[in-house]
């Protein structure tokens, strides 16, 4: 399988560079006559789309999605949907520098190590262009999800930025649309914009913590050993540009929780199981309780900063390098929709995948 | 693609449960010509095998693995390779409880509600017997990695145990293997000892952090955008029973850094690029460095304890349960082997198929 | 996905030598509550059974089957299901001679030029014994069948021996188990035995055509393009072993006929769509039409013959080999259960990946 | 995966519907640094090309491909490769009435069985169009190929149309670019020229097969059991529009031969070993044998013809069918350059799988 390609029945490809002509995603495996048009998409792209406050990057890009195949009269057809997006706003010139230089923290070096050629404009495939294939993708999974179980939802927004943690007793879902950093706390959010203002001015940048969650999940999706849920969740987060790590439910806090405090109770509600607490995160043996899903990465700051770096060139000579260019001081912030458009595709994939294995049919309680 | 089997050329089928006849993997894809015997693999699972301190299940099981195929005259054929164990002390009896109970923070109540069938005795494939498996397919890809990249070493450790963690300036490698814990902080082996028995007599249990680390790792492996080196290290580790979190380098750390902490700067070696630091866990882009490759992983603790706990019933009605049998106070333990075993697979995986894209030649550097 | 492996989401992967300990499939995704247990896999191994008439090899193995896992209280669980069958009846002795020379016809040469090193004893892993390990697996696919498809019924046949054709207006369904061949015209089947008695005394052998037919098959099965299901019905067969040709419905002989004579003219009927013909072997565009399935499949003579045919040794030099041993004259009889098997795998998967992609709607008529 | 992809690291995913505003395929996993501009994508696209002879659709595509990505300077990077060629002449009007009624012999009726829905306009997705993306991908394979292995050379051509045969004694293959039929039999392109003359004003049309030659493959090419390589030819082949049967080697007419006849015997040769005959069409046990790789697959005729047919409406009703529009009399002819494409994504993913698995090292012979 393409290592560019991701999921089992709904599938991913994307392909393009950040300074190509184009870029996009195939979409298979999609149910047919979900109603589909490019202005669905959009919603998406443009919550991911730079230039939207000071703390992103300032490059201009529409990121207009246009769809060449899989939809008919407005339904999708269950055949494969090719999602392109024009790269309009390039200013190669920008790069000429990095053509012989490696940009610490990037993929120059390693991509160059590996293939003995790289598209270095502005980090070709290895950039975080690419997630708007993703998010356009996402878009395409949740029109899916909408008609398949009405009532799942998924939020993303965002947890920490450098040191400065939000506060959970604090946080309002309504207002994670109300600042340019999609947090449910708009006191931290006050904290991060002096804060990443400061930063940006300093030509510096910093990393974040971003949590997404997706309620009215059924239970009983995920699979055993390699196929569970939380392990697809986590592949789907570690493989967006920037992340290094990821957690579900009490994450890396388990390690400090004793088995008594840790494994969440089990009582009979009116619709089913409930549980006295999601230390699980949604997921036990890797399939879903019917619990909230929660999830939550790590991103790096963004290496492409104007404070100078030591580097090597292509010859393997020693210098510096100041990495020009707009870019965000924080991508933790563009993150946010990503991770939930890759949430998105997981559920559906393993909707799709328990359907095609096990059909309607689930064990009763009660 | 089956969801009990993971790797793209080099790949591991598991199967088996808990209390069946016998479990095991099919390991595909192995290069031909390599040295291997049970005894290699041996070697790996006894550092797994139950019953080998107080410190983890008491049940005894030899664990001793069979070639049933694949090899020929001491050489892997290129054939797949069936690796099996049998399951010797079963104890069914153990288990009659809990097929009608579900164990909070088990699988029960999920494989139930997924398939309206479950085999309750021991976890059934949900159990961590599973990672026997995974353990002797680990220890095929070890020979072969010892074929084709002789310095090649993973080595893998616990660093926390509940709140207590490893202290790295204490660090002394030879010291793994002389404490029931796999860390190479003698000092905090010794606190954890005592607070270990103290859990275990209470009948709890507790949660840890492993980390494995490669060196010796060629720069260069890895792929882009879905097959990124640290995606499929964070894949691996995450299907691993009770994993609940996993991170590269940095890691959550990097969340709170700056763009000029975090980025590595790069150097000129005698032998090609060095670089100041390892914040990126040897993994740029998904492509491998030459660094060292560092991931650690967060298990929760065993949910199976002496404490009661809370649940329901097939029927619906809430009960209490307490889970006897024999358990591990501290999966972490246990799980330090399988870390490793999950990277030899994973490495190994990357390098064939860099092999099989890009050949031997790769971009110079100086 | 492993060499080794077949199917998308009912998946199969055969292990083990002809030769070795034991031979297997692990068998995956099949739909948890499946009753299940190794006499009805045992029924259609003994169809392929070596030694049941003079007409096939004389080894003498009773391939009986163990389950060693996903299958609990006798119904399947949707774990994996490992399939085992002992080699007992080995005589390694009798392949001592074909260490050093290469039997021409066989994969002697090209495993060895491929691997630089070969499972000698009686072909290896290239042995016909791997079907064994197939037709337990469509046993399984088989049980699962039954469950979800009730009337669906898949009947193997042979039709052509060397050059003597079975006629069909002679055919009758029951005579098919009446005779040693699997051929519905008793009168061909005469022939055949006088010519196969003389081959056989000859040491000589001969190839076969054998049809695979599937009644009462859904219509909609089968994905576009590169999931057509003919694509996956030729896939199928052309991986057993001997098999040089497929073809479906109307098949070489389509090349022959016209657009007005080939096109099955659509009527309706009580039930849905008839057709006046089935030319298309009940597939159109790769999908299934509700009309019969139809597939054929050329299996060449075996090339283990007591007749001395020249060939090379490792060391270059030229020689004469006489392949003494056990063989089948005709490995065409054998080969039928095993086409069997595979079809009825390949529907089974589409079945589980139709609902999984499309759920139970699809388009009506009338 | 998808269903509309192929390969296992050479993969190609194909989208797009006859008449929406594009089609195209995303290849990946291509060695990086391969020479590669869109003129040699091209140069094959103009042999499928619609509109070239009387004996052609008369549909005007000047079917122009567009690189998007995965090509830097004039070299592939590694990176997926996006092929979009734009639909331009679509007149959807011709389509009108199939809206409603299902053509005999079409996917109309099985997609929407399938679907509930379809895109009717020229066959959307089932169409033969698709192949062009195949051609495209192709063109990219054996650029790939004639870095990798210089000698290689992929040949296609007509041996049959409707009942009449080609003449091996008569090819010369430099005739093959010099008739509109692929043939390297001038004799028989005459009788053909005549008698799809005679076809087409009729309305009518006709089946043919092709046949497909590799030489220079190097010997060790392909695995074991599910990945064969003549098994891999024959699922690449039967993917292609309108194939009912295809054949490695003698194929079908192996069932006719003796084991004495079929088996060819080997012999040293100055560059290693030869063989007395080709039977087994280049591959034993689904390995290259270093002869020439021999593949034919039959098309069946096209179902679009001007001949009334009867058939039903989606309502149910019986009706009748004139399929007006502008078609191939015989698909054959266009399906050669599909079958060379094929024939070298088949051959460079092997080529590919087997360095990432065995490497360099084979066994010698001599």
């Amino acid at each position: 399988m393409s290592t560019n390609s991701f999921g089992r029945l709904f599938t991913v490809t994307t392909w393009g560079e950040s300074h190509g002509p184009a870029l996009g995603a195939v979409v298979d495996g999609c149910p047919p006559g979900v109603p589909l048009e490019a202005a669905m998409l959009q919603h998406w792209l443009d919550r991911r789309k730079p230039g939207q406050s000071k703390f992103t990057t300032q490059r201009q890009e529409p990121d207009q999605v246009e769809i060449l195949s899989g939809v008919f009269e407005g339904l999708t057809t269950g055949m494969p949907i090719q999602l392109m997006i024009r790269n309009t706003d390039q200013r190669s010139k920008d790069y000429s520098e990095i053509a012989e230089k490696f940009r610490p923290g990037h993929a120059d070096i390693t991509y160059w190590q590996k293939y003995g050629i790289r598209d270095y404009r502005g980090g070709g495939r290895s950039s975080a262009r690419e997630t708007a294939a993703r998010v356009a993708a996402g878009g395409v999974a949740r029109e899916a999800l909408k008609a398949l179980v009405p009532g799942l939802k998924i939020t993303g927004y965002m947890v920490q930025m450098g040191p400065h943690k939000a506060e959970r007793s604090r946080f309002d879902m309504d207002e994670i649309t109300r600042n340019p950093f999609w947090t449910p706390d708009a006191e931290i959010a006050a904290t991060w914009e002096e804060y990443l203002s400061q930063l940006r001015k300093s030509g510096n940048s910093v990393g974040a913590v971003v949590e997404v969650v997706a309620s009215g999940v059924p239970a009983g999706l995920g699979a055993p050993v390699y196929g569970k849920l939380d392990t697809d969740i986590a592949t789907a987060m570690m493989s967006i540009n920037a992340v290094k790590g990821v957690e579900i439910g009490a994450g890396f806090g388990a390690a400090e929780l004793t088995g008594e405090a840790n494994a969440d109770e089990i009582f009979m509600g009116p619709d089913g199981p409930e549980f006295s607490s999601n230390h699980a995160g949604g997921i036990l043996g890797g399939i879903s309780t019917g619990q909230e899903i929660v999830c939550r990465f790590a991103v790096k700051p963004t290496s492409s900063i104007l404070k100078p770096r030591r580097t090597i060139t292509k010859a393997g000579e020693e210098t510096e390098i100041v990495t020009k260019g707009r870019h965000d001081p924080c991508v933790g912030i563009r993150a946010v929709p990503v991770g939930e458009a890759m949430m998105a595709c997981v559920l559906l994939d393993h909707i799709l995948l328990h359907r095609g294995q096990v059909g309607e049919n689930q064990g009763r309680i009660g």
